[in-house]
């Protein structure tokens, strides 16, 4: 196949698909250092950095193209987030975008939610909106059934899709856009005994998930706001740019949106008055909403006592945007930084120049490690080779680093040296290492281990 | 967890979580036999089947949710094509729903595509169209960057995503529906030999999918239409619903669709002039575009010759379509079939019914079964309980085989007789067999291939 490295037909045996720099489409848009920026939507490190290494693409305002990479990173959130659904129990669906207005009309929710819905005609003139969130669609979809016994709940459906909001200042790229990916989960319970119970067991997975992630997070009580319902906690990534203000008690580390109505000003959980003010960007929202949509939707189910309107939770995770405060936090002003999770690729190795000494000495040996490190199960499917051999080590190296590879592993004088040595630099730590071949192997082969460390080391700072 | 089944906790050393049929989200519309059919927008037996076992329900005209099983089914053919996409180097990217109507107007498909785009402008009164494909994007994409070297090609980006089409008149549930989900696939080669080589690659690529789809299918001479370009290749699933016709060519095999100009009725590829007509769904197209979109969108690569525009190609699958059409053509009138690969659960079991004396004499053997059906790599993640041991049997096993689980089995009155014997009845062959636990697992262990062979006599009846 043209489409993949010539070496291959020198490697005996192997005939899976070599991933090769040269091959991936990374447009890089680095602004060079003497020149003014001119784009003044560059409102935040993330949305820089994305665009500038071929993560993300701009097209108009608040839209975006994700490209490969971004890509790569977020079908690996997309994982993380269907096991911890799967592991409580979560079905997952797909739910129609287009949603008739009439359901909205029917919960009120048509005209609050304003002008940030985009609202639109078929050709018959029936309206729809783009959904932004899918509390009526569900609730509609419940309660186009019989009353089901309650015996079939709790039931707890959830899907990732396309959500649109029509922003009237879409900023930070991925952050506020008007065309974003959400997980939204929907919870349906007989009592409220029970719809608490959900909402514990949701919180839980949400915690399991953003400790997974590892970039270090909040959790707050929440403004119910336009969703309605009795409770909510927010999931915030702290940082300059976020939208929100948050209150938490210095003694006991618990806390709530500014938002949020206070009595005074003292902690529920400790009675400390002693908050401190932080800035937070909301990645996830769970809402108790209790019948407020169950009820005007008729979603009903039937139980020994006759028919009642289910208690409903709503839980949303906002996953692009997951993805870009995450970088948003971890990244220097010049290199991106990836969650250990989510990074495209966990190493990438660098061959040695053209035409160089080493280059003739050392023959395949990129290639073989690549490959004995794609059979490692820490890095299989998460290995690049760059194979821009008329570049020097250099200039690659540098383009590495600012893409944030975790591991940059470079072939280079030192490998045809005795003994054979490879270098080995970890992106997170700013560390250089050098192996030879099994000790990379050996290193590599733990490296979640190692990366999880530096991760931690990191975040504590 | 409340939600795993109790009998868990009897299980040593299990910490997963159970499919069980009692927590899955399946509402039944069985239509009694005696009823009117009401609804006289059931116009294919998919369409009522997938609707019946509770697989999709339907909302407005043309629109569609994808239930669990629905979804189940759909991820698994997302996996498949991601795997061919790898094979050939392509490279998964998201390209935005909302596309700028200026792009539209500017390759003159704003107007050629007419009242089947939706529309919509935003609170600023700029237009988009809801895309229900993505040449225009792409192309911009890769223009909106400074030409990219000739060496960068061939590159290939797709993704998979929902699209819209504003249908005047939707049916057939999802094989005409006015939101679908799509793979497209976009080529760039820097020449037209180049391009065709890619073509080549893509084609080949698609007769691979649609084989381990394992549905018979035809692929003809397409009709390049609205998309514009020089050559296309269309895959139909032959179905008497299809709204299609082909002519096929009765001594080669080779054909076209109907659409296409032919100077005289002679085979092109055996010259015969005997053409058998056939109906079919399609499910795939593939566009030679040439220059069709690069050039008004100024998508240009550099050479050695300086700057050209790049040579394109278009490659769509219609992925909830190839879900219904497959369900179309494999199902009995009141069973649902699914290909082997794409079946939500490859096997159901069934418990014993409560009260009964296998229940008491069998304890937790079902629960067993079920758990070492999940340690053959044949079965794992593919397997459900029907846990629902207040009903009969005969009932749960009316149910399973209306749902077309490929293998359902039976824990009943033979299991507890000397020697113990499960039922498995396969409801592809509609066979009956009584095995052994250990004969059990054997015969699932290589039940890939039994069921890849069954799957085959259906086909060629």
């Amino acid at each position: 196949m043209r489409l993949q490295n010539l070496l291959l037909s020198n490697i005996k045996g192997y005939n899976g698909v070599i991933h090769n720099v040269s091959k991936l489409f990374q447009p890089l848009n680095i602004t060079p250092n003497e020149a003014t920026v001119k784009n003044n939507d560059m409102t935040s490190k993330s949305q820089r950095l994305m665009i500038d290494n071929g993560v993300i693409q701009p097209i108009n305002n608040g839209l975006y193209h994700l490209l490969p990479l971004g890509m790569r990173a977020f079908d690996k959130l997309i994982n993380l987030v269907d096991l911890h659904m799967h592991n409580v129990g979560a079905q997952k669906i797909s739910l129609s975008s287009l949603t008739s207005a009439h359901l909205w009309e029917t919960t009120g929710r048509y005209i609050t939610a304003g002008a940030e819905l985009f609202n639109l005609t078929d050709r018959h003139q029936k309206k729809y909106v783009l959904s932004p969130t899918h509390e009526e669609s569900i609730t509609h979809l419940i309660a186009s059934f019989q009353p089901f016994s309650h015996k079939r709940f709790p039931l707890l459906l959830y899907q990732i899709s396309t959500k649109f909001r029509d922003e009237m200042k879409p900023r930070f790229g991925l952050i506020r856009a008007k065309e974003f990916i959400m997980k939204d989960l929907y919870s349906f319970d007989v009592n409220i005994e029970s719809a608490q119970l959900t909402y514990k067991t949701l919180v839980d997975a949400y915690h399991h998930i953003f400790s997974a992630i590892g970039v270090k997070y909040i959790d707050v009580l929440g403004d119910t706001g336009l969703m309605g319902g009795t409770l909510s906690h927010e999931f915030h990534y702290p940082a300059d740019i976020g939208d929100d203000i948050l209150l938490i008690c210095a003694k006991c580390g618990s806390g709530k949106n500014k938002e949020v109505k206070m009595d005074d000003l003292v902690c529920q959980q400790c009675k400390s008055s002693d908050f401190h003010e932080h800035k937070g960007i909301e990645v996830g929202h769970t809402f108790m909403l209790g019948t407020r949509y169950s009820e005007p939707l008729k979603a009903l189910y039937s139980g020994p006592e006759g028919k009642a309107p289910l208690v409903m939770g709503s839980y949303g995770l906002g996953l692009t945007r997951i993805l870009a405060a995450s970088l948003e936090i971890l990244s220097l002003e010049d290199q991106l930084r990836w969650p250990a999770l989510l990074a495209p690729y966990k190493c990438i190795i660098i061959t040695p120049k053209e035409g160089s000494k080493e280059s003739k000495l050392l023959g395949n040996l990129a290639v073989e490690l690549y490959l004995s490190m794609q059979s490692l199960p820490t890095c299989q499917d998460n290995v690049i080779l760059d194979d821009r051999s008329s570049l020097t080590i250099g200039k690659r190296l540098l383009e590495a680093k600012r893409s944030g590879y975790p591991f940059v592993i470079v072939v280079g004088k030192d490998a045809a040296a005795s003994p054979s040595l490879i270098e080995v630099h970890n992106t997170m730590s700013n560390d250089c290492l050098k192996f030879t071949k099994s000790e990379l192997l050996d290193y590599l082969g733990n490296n979640q281990k190692n990366y999880d460390i530096l991760e931690k080391i990191h975040i504590n700072l």
